[in-house]
């Protein structure tokens, strides 16, 4: 098959699960981080995601995968979302669930289709850069490459999973093709540095660009159960009155794994997982650390304003403040810190215990105080 | 004059007046300092001082000055306040006018009537101690001095302004009274440290107890135009035909002076001016560093918490959080750190940078945001 045909063959899978604890109280089950604008763009990262997908094959191959409890806010982010391109979790069961699902549907209804799975919540800065990678990722994985979309490292971050590259794989239309020799949790900071001296590690961002049939044969290799939860459930799904039944049959029953663990990791170990170096700016904005340095370019000394109706007044202080209100707000001699105030919940932290909002979140969970997450 | 005699003229004077800049967005123009609970005694400061001074000479014998807009607020804490006891400011012309005007309807009602001024807004530990260096300043009022209360310094503070004191004065029934050489105004660290180690230095409290006549005689020197007016206005003061006019005519025209400037200093250049030492606890809680000290109990890695619907998760945090919301505050990793949280403003500062608050709010009301002064 030529290139062309394969990126003809392309379909985007939106993964929109994610409530994004480290963001709380900004995110929220109610309102979970892909539908904030976190750049000061003016629309939402979950809109951006769709932009920077529907030029690829167009906004009628885009599927999105997401809570029923979101299903009309999605929608109104995304006019041009079909009901074929939406399907509705009854309740979240992580990435292989929700990736594996939409894969099975879109094999069903077109054998042989190409998926690419990006995350919802993720910032990009240059889209060409993406696409000319994406268009790669399109060729190894109709090679038969279970692929992803790694990430040049720009410094030694600590709060990423890195993807050890492997020799030049020769496929045509994915020149830069690497093999992946494994994939690396989050690393500590020395681990970090090393890897970006070493030059063969990139991010990894969590974007998985496979054949349908080549990924659902991954899950069921590692998750044979998961797999035929999923093959079955898809089977029900484009039938109204068999949908219904069989989410509610199967969708409880389906384990609760990361694809980067079911299928990810399994393909790179048997030598089938390739990785396109990607040199766009990426990032997954998965604390305030992130979000602040984001939104102040790097700068450290510099105060990040977030909010459509901020009233800020700061003297000499750094970091971020996000508004979600109409108060007014003053920071005086305070140093890369982080205020999210919101109508029910304030948070005051630091850059440095950023990571740490998750925990907090959870002890707001058994403490009773649920009503604010 | 026995002591007890001057003990049955003695007239307690509150003035309610200033707004407690420092402690914004706490205090407010509506809401200021003394009308609240700052140390989860569950009553304002204005209501502990009545208390404090009521079993002194009773709850008849004690004015109040304070401003028309709080008229409602203040009767409402101090429910034994009759209108004879009650001055209403049309504006705030500082304390020289307030203590002043006092001292002379006062005086014109009760001939030779000693009084002490004692702050609204300020806190005191030992009501016993209070009283017994209140019992030894009318004695020395009696004699003729302006007297003060000053407080022996338990650490070199540079929040407070200083009293020199002098030789022991002789005077019956206030056998603690020394003779003022200086007042000081706030120091440096360095100062303040050689105050406290030098063991003849007070702390400015604030109080001032004088025979009327004599308060009035100091001002008619050092401030003949204030006093004269002062002095029409108390004689216009208790007829309700002639009051309204004469306070319309006069107040706007009053010099803002502290009495501090008018009376204090003036009197100790003199050697008018008597002290007792205090040994009781006293603050000024002039600002939030001063708030999460009284709070703590000096406890620097304590977090204090005020405020009836609190709640608050903190994380290895220190400083003070201050709720006026039903909000949830998380703090994590944020030392020394000074949180106040109200419905339409928000502070985050450290307790070093207590004594900014004061700018910020200047720059609040010339930024056009009085709305939340």
């Amino acid at each position: 098959m030529t290139e062309t045909t394969a990126h003809e063959r392309f379909y985007s899978v939106i993964p929109a699960g994610g409530i994004g604890s480290r963001l709380w109280p900004l995110s929220r089950a109610d309102a979970p981080k892909f539908l904030h604008d976190l750049t000061g763009s003016g629309q939402t990262l979950l809109r951006d995601t769709w932009e920077r997908l529907a030029p690829i094959a167009g906004d009628q191959r885009i599927m999105v995968v997401t809570g029923r409890a979101h299903r009309a806010a999605v929608e109104a982010q995304l006019p041009a979302l079909t009901d074929e391109n939406i399907v509705l979790e009854s309740e979240p069961r992580d990435s292989s669930a929700a990736i594996g699902l939409a894969a099975a549907i879109l094999e069903r209804r077109e054998p042989g289709v190409i998926i690419g799975s990006f995350a919802a919540d993720h910032v990009i800065g240059q889209r060409e850069g993406f696409r000319a990678a994406v268009r790669q990722a399109i060729a190894a994985a109709d090679a038969g490459y279970i692929t992803t979309i790694g990430i040049r490292p720009t410094e030694p971050a600590v709060g990423f999973g890195y993807i050890h590259t492997g020799g030049s794989l020769d496929v045509p239309g994915a020149e830069g093709a690497l093999a992946v020799t494994e994939f690396v949790e989050k690393p500590d900071l020395d681990t970090a540095k090393a890897y970006v001296e070493g030059g063969d590690h990139l991010w990894n961002a969590g974007m998985f660009i496979a054949r349908a049939d080549r990924l659902l044969e991954e899950l069921h290799r590692s998750q044979p159960e998961l797999h035929d939860g999923l093959v079955e459930l898809a089977a029900a799904w484009d039938d109204p009155v068999t949908r219904g039944p069989a989410v509610d049959r199967i969708w409880p029953t389906l384990t609760k794994i990361a694809i980067d663990y079911s299928v990810a990791e399994p393909a790179a170990d048997a030598g089938r997982l390739a990785v396109i170096p990607g040199t766009f700016d990426w990032d997954d904005v998965g604390d305030f650390a992130s979000l602040a340095k984001l939104n102040t370019a790097g700068r450290a000394s510099d105060l990040a304003i977030l909010g459509e109706h901020a009233r800020v007044l700061a003297d000499a202080s750094s970091g971020i403040v996000v508004s979600r209100s109409k108060r007014v707000i003053s920071l005086i001699g305070v140093q890369d810190i982080v205020v999210v105030d919101t109508p029910d919940a304030l948070l005051v932290t630091t850059s440095e215990h950023a990571q740490r909002v998750k925990s907090v979140v959870d002890a707001l969970r058994m403490g009773g105080s649920g009503d604010v997450l």
